[in-house]
């Protein structure tokens, strides 16, 4: 399982309001079956195996693009660990169980 | 407002859990006030201003250095907007409000 | 044409020394010609268009996973642009100009 | 030393050019006397101890701000080791020897 965060950005809009980008690059994703995703404040977290998330990536990135913009920058992180399965809430409930 | 992600790894710790070491930055928080913070499942989101967003950064990365912590890559993205107010929180409603 | 910027890095190494590693994925790109690659001190700065890009990282960060290391975070940063062709080179040569 | 590489990108600039906000903020960096900076294709690399990359951070960052730039979203990875000391140019020897 990977477990992987992406925000993408959108350069040249003439506004600093950029969540329709977002919203277009989520709903990029609705058809893909492979791939669980989930909103936060600074980008959306994707969980799937390696080559669905590279997809989900490319498609989120891309439908950025359109008439009125040439430029995107995004940003991933990875994070994929092949020793025991561990979902992005297992992690959360990992450090939760650590702090308490 | 700033809204800001960070990610705190640390390198050579013989084993792939770093849990333990995740909790210790966000227990780094614990006595700053000036800072609202929320767990994810890619890292901990960080909101306030600038100062107070970076200060953070700066106990987060050093706590997680310790006896058998000698090296740690710490990954930030800040988001600040000027126009107007918006949280973490109101920014994930605006792209809801989108998706809808 | 777009560029980006990748980063990997293995959790739970035992020591903070991780070049074998970076030297690891790099040499993983050895046969893929349709990617140009230069190494910096904080990462590895990939262009070519955006499939060949997202092989790229699929390569190097599974490159990583060994009998040691069990799990990899892998950062990257991608920067397209379609409405002039703009290398890396000339990314730096236009922010130099602005400087002089 | 700390190793540090930050991107700062503005958001709603009207044109996808932004090297005029990059080279305005390298410069800001000008009287910086505890820092050393490097530029790539994809960022700047900075290279000091970890207060006076924070400091260069939020000088960099802020320098993007103006009448027309309401928004910017900075990246900064952070890579801190201190079991001995290793610059820029030194990680990128030790991979090279390793690819070599």
């Amino acid at each position: 399982m990977t477990i992987a965060e992406i925000s993408v950005v959108p350069i040249g809009t003439a506004t600093p309001s950029v969540s329709q980008y977002v919203a277009r690059a989520i709903a990029a994703l609705g058809q893909q079956k492979d791939i669980k995703y989930t909103l936060t404040g600074m980008g959306t977290i994707l969980e799937g195996d390696l080559a669905a998330v590279l997809e989900a990536v490319r498609k989120m990135h891309e439908s950025v693009f359109g008439d009125r913009v040439q430029r995107v920058v995004t940003t991933v992180r990875i994070d994929e660990r092949r020793d025991r399965e561990s979902s992005a809430a297992d992690k959360m409930q990992s450090v939760m169980e650590k702090l308490a």
